[in-house]
Parts: structure tokens; C-alpha cells; sequence
């Protein structure tokens, strides 16, 4: 799970619809982490599938996302994904202004 | 899937990892997501479940999440899941800023 940061910084919130996922898909949600990875300003990525999915990708700037959002290797995937799996996918680029945690206390 | 809206409007990301889940833990999900359709200013909640889980919630302002979180009824909900199943969670409170989305097209 990614550690919160100082605010502000921003997310990318990415809900989808999908067809049947496979094998292929995994390496693709792998290669879009590992290209995240080496794009500048990138703080992490969490993701969860229950018939949605989603996944918040969280930058340091708004130009980070941009940037990464234009790389061809990043424009591929995306499309390779509207080709095979994706039915309806929404995305929002929100500027995180408060976050707090609760861990467990382990006595 | 929660729709698009204008921007700006408000996001909450609650990203948890948890203990085993059960039929209780459906029936405070359930409870939650009633409770803020009752509160102002609610448009809608995408969640999924892994490993990790995440809830996205949609709020018209800053202050329809404050109220929503202040009341009572919701504070013993988190209260009981802290308790019971979450070991850790971060919550981030997000503005909107731009969003779009994609279609299939059906021929």
C-alpha cells in the first residue's frame, strides 16, 4: 500500500470495466507500473479488482502526469488495452490537499 | 462505475489491507454507502478488493466530507471496522480537476 506524502501531490484514479482478464493482462499492468516506475515524479501505485477495477497511480506534479500520460511505450499500452480488455474506463486527475492514516497498534 | 461530473468536485480514497472479511463486514459496507447517500452532496462510491481493498468516494465540496465523516453513526461504523477487520488504512481527500473517460464503441 502506498505511505502517504506531504500535500500537496497528485493521483490519477482509473475505474474500468473489463472483459476477461488473462495472462497477457498481467504482464501489460506490470510493464505500465515499470514505465510509471521510470517516469519522473512517480510515488507509487495501488490497485484492486472486484468486477470494477481501479487503480490510483500517485505523482509528485501535474506536469509528471502529463508527461507520463504522453510517453509512446505508456500511449501502446493503453491502446493495446482498449483493443483486447476494456469495456468503459474512467479517469480523474485529482490534486491530493489531505491525508491521514490508522495503523494497528500490535501490544 | 460512478459517472463523470464538472469539475471540480471531491474525492476520498480509502486504500486498506484488512483481516479475513466476512458476511458482517459486507452488511457495514452496505450501511456506509446508505449512509452517505443520506448525507448531502453525495455522488456516488466505486470499491474493489484484492489484497489490498480501496473505496473511492465522490463529494460535491470539502464540506460535504467533513459532515459526512462527523457523523455519528459513521464514526462507530469505522470505529467497528478498526476493531474488528482493518489492520491498516490511509485516507486521502483529493479535488477533481480534470476527468475523462473511454467508451467501447458497439457497431
Amino acid at each position: 500500500m502506498t505511505p502517504l506524502f506531504p500535500t500537496p501531490y497528485y493521483a490519477v484514479i482509473f475505474t474500468s470495466t473489463h472483459h476477461a482478464l488473462d495472462e497477457e493482462y498481467e504482464g501489460l499492468d506490470d510493464f505500465l507500473i515499470d514505465l510509471a516506475e521510470k517516469s519522473g515524479g512517480f510515488l507509487g501505485m495501488d490497485s484492486a479488482r472486484s468486477s470494477l477495477g481501479i487503480s490510483v497511480s500517485y505523482w509528485q506534479t501535474v506536469e509528471d502526469i502529463l508527461r507520463w500520460r504522453q510517453n509512446a511505450d505508456h500511449k501502446l499500452a493503453i491502446q493495446k488495452g482498449i483493443d483486447k480488455w476494456y469495456e468503459h474506463y474512467n479517469v480523474r486527475i485529482c490534486k491530493v490537499e489531505r491525508n491521514y492514516d490508522f495503523m494497528r497498534k500490535v501490544y
